[in-house]
């Protein structure tokens, strides 16, 4: 479906070496070349998962679905651009409860007046993500009362929450996997409908999509802060709205292609399930990973105005997925709260928020 | 019922000329001159919506249904006096939600066990408080981390906010009057049993009761502040408790005689509806009129502690409201919110509430 | 059960006057000898109520629930050492929350796949913390707000907000015991299955306990600061997390026991109520205690850190109790948050946190 897109691949490559100093074309092509490319490393996941057997399978799907996000994130640790890789995964977490929820959820219900849900399934999930937003607000806290001058400490805390938050992560896989498998059956059954690949060829295509995606990381976020002065944005802007749709652009196809069929199971599971998974494992692991690849460690700790974002999809999400009933108006809500949170970073003066400042 | 009150608006008019520094004597009759006609604007309005069918109708009363505290706020904002404005929006409200459907649940309680009401209707209500808290802690994070010295961004920001909450307003009233208008159903058409005015009479009334309330406002507003100095008391705690429940004493009484007799369904439509009317309507409403009407715009961008007021109303009213089923203790809680904020401002040093502060 | 642990009882005293140096030992002595003293007490209160007829017995057991905790927290006040009665008074409130309701949920969970409770009951109690935790969130913006230099007038402030708590749990026992009992019908009753003491004898046990736990909480309170100096610890780690565990380990016991029965309606009662009667009733009856035995009188207004701890315990409980069923990840989510509060106070650095700080 969206294989055209591939196009963009050549087209950044071509951009990358033809004019290096075109920074807008080359961050708009490379991030247009990411979206298929995650849609074939969802769909080569399916595959490989389909050989594997059900409980390795899922996890295989819950562990790779926001792969591209975990190799953006990567490539930008790399390059320390640490201000970035936060706002891209603050920017992830709220567009999958806010924007893909919030559209899938508007989509359906002007074609349906009232959906239904597993309200059990959609209330644990809400719950994941305040735990998530509790570390995060936590560790804002602890800043603030405790002021600068402890870094140390901070990267120490910082990977002591962010081992919980994966800890928490396992545990939800195991809930829904192993022991309460069957709220959530259905939705990852029905959606793979394979063309049945050779594990061979899956494998294949895995790795292919995998090395493009990083190569197009690499040169996206290379182009991200150039651009962003280039088009005289603030690059927390870019980094939350603009970055994190590219991103999550396959999961918000699906959510809506499945709200639209009256299966808002699936439709939650992918779009709370897509947040839950940045917040309780993508970014603990960027933590830990820092340690690793990074010129320096990263801490947990988030601006204010990320945290905020965060709480409030949060506490939105638990009010709109709690009674296991959708309208469009509460896709509306979401879309509106979510445009808000976007007005309010667009705002933001430019030199209040640099990538490199003290924060 | 209330027709004996009309009295306060010739005896204020009396005070104001026989005895212009008797401020507190004013504020107090001018105050209690506008409870009756808030009431009969009220009634005016659902007449002439009688001849106007259905979604018009609707629509009116939605527009109208708080007509009094719009004129008060335009009165305000042509005086400059903007603390007072957002105060007593504020005070609007959280009145609203806490007090008056307070009122209402415990006065219903303590004659019904448990009282029913549509948990969807009151769901997707709070949900568009949270909407309106979103916006309101936005902005106040904002203000805290950009800092002073972006007035013409503030006021470019809340201008685009308010927007985005009059769209959201109008989604809302287009979900309750059309799409989903079972939901609401009885509500509104019940507490209309007019004595068949003529259309003519009604405009007249509407015409003249409007009119008086402007005068009366003009008066009010004009006498909050010596007023409230006077009686040493904190003008924060004038304009969100005293002037708001003024304003709503309307809504009040329809409430708790609603709740009493059982119809739930009405009261909480009365209640949150008027909340969500001055959050989503009024307020936004206000800020785009001060371009054009007040000597300066008005940002939306209020003290911390009103925030703080309006985000406790929101969460309260979510977890109350949310499961369909109402007795006495929900009501009594709502009241001893209302007056824990209500010691917080009273308690509230005068010098560091100035009306004309630095916010 | 445990009564072998009595035996610390004379250990700790031993430890007192042999070596009254050893303060890490002297305090986990006292600490473990209070554990036993409070299960008697529960048990004698228990007893005395049974001869007392159904509506006293239950305003007995409910103001004597948390006796152990009032005799801690008066015997500190006494010592001036407010910063001790603060956090450990926290400690209790999310210690109750989330430990000993993680816990039961998760040992039930693990037996049943699925628990049910009666969810209004659970509701109505999750709001009284909602009250709660508006009026410390509420008194720590008014600091904020307020700055410094008003000590007075926030001790006046504080007593009138303790006075309005109080007067709420005076309503929540009306509501639990006389009008709406059948909600929390079979709960308490069950509960006591008495061994049928004559009242002399339950009376006896009574004093005899109390007078133990006084003394007991004497040497507890008087080691916590050289003891946590000793260990190089936080003395709000201290406060929040160990002295709160000890305080609440025969709630502890009790709940867990109940959930593994499958009886989640008494285990949600003992939890949840053990936090909002120290909320609403302990806390703001040592405030107004500390007018008469303390060196000064005690505000409400806690650390930010503190209000945050109980805002977060206070959302994840109406999240997690508000449908009416359990399973075993709502208990790790519980457990989860809890873990996560205490590395953030474990590692706060131990300068910025004094016990006799500026605050």
């Amino acid at each position: 479906m969206l294989n055209w897109m591939l196009l963009f691949v050549p087209v950044t490559v071509l951009l990358e070496y033809a004019n290096p100093s075109g920074h807008v074309w080359i961050f708009i092509a490379s991030g247009l070349a990411i979206i298929p490319l995650a849609g074939w490393m969802g769909r080569a996941t399916e595959e490989v998962a389909s050989y594997t057997g059900e409980g390795v399978g899922g996890l295989l799907n819950a562990t790779f679905g926001n792969a591209a996000e975990l190799i953006i994130g990567v490539v930008a640790l790399n390059s320390g651009l640490y201000e970035v890789v936060k706002a891209s995964l603050i920017g992830s977490i709220i567009g999958n409860v806010l924007l893909v929820l919030g559209a899938a959820m508007l989509a359906g219900g002007v074609k349906f007046s009232v959906q239904s849900y597993n309200a059990q399934a959609a209330r644990s999930q809400a719950t994941m993500l305040t735990l998530a937003a509790t570390a995060l607000m936590g560790l804002a806290v602890f800043r603030s009362q405790v002021g600068t001058g402890y870094a140390t400490l901070e990267i120490n805390l910082s990977v002591a929450i962010a081992c919980m938050l994966i800890a928490g992560y396992a545990l939800n896989l195991c809930f829904e996997l192993i022991t309460h498998k069957t709220w959530f059956a259905g939705e990852r059954s029905e959606s793979a409908e394979p063309t049945r690949w050779s594990l061979r060829q899956a494998l294949l295509v895995l790795v292919g999509a995998t090395v493009l995606v990083a190569w197009m990381s690499e040169i996206l976020v290379g182009a991200i802060e150039p651009a962003t002065h280039a088009l005289g944005l603030n690059f927390l802007f870019v980094g939350v709205f603009v970055v994190a749709i590219l991103g999550n652009a396959a999961e918000h196809a699906t959510a809506v292609q499945a709200a639209m069929k009256n299966r808002m199971d699936l439709s939650l599971s992918i779009a709370i399930g897509s947040s839950v998974q940045i917040a309780l494992f993508v970014a603990p692991v960027l933590v830990l990973f820092s340690h690793v690849v990074g010129p320096a460690p990263m801490d947990l700790i988030f601006r204010p105005g990320l945290v905020f974002s965060v709480f409030i999809a949060m506490l939105i999400t638990a009010q709109v997925a709690g009674n296991g009933e959708s309208d469009w108006l509460k896709g509306a809500q979401l879309l509106a709260v979510y445009i808000i949170l976007g007005l309010l970073f667009f705002f933001a003066p430019v030199p209040a928020m640099m990538a490199h400042g003290p924060r």
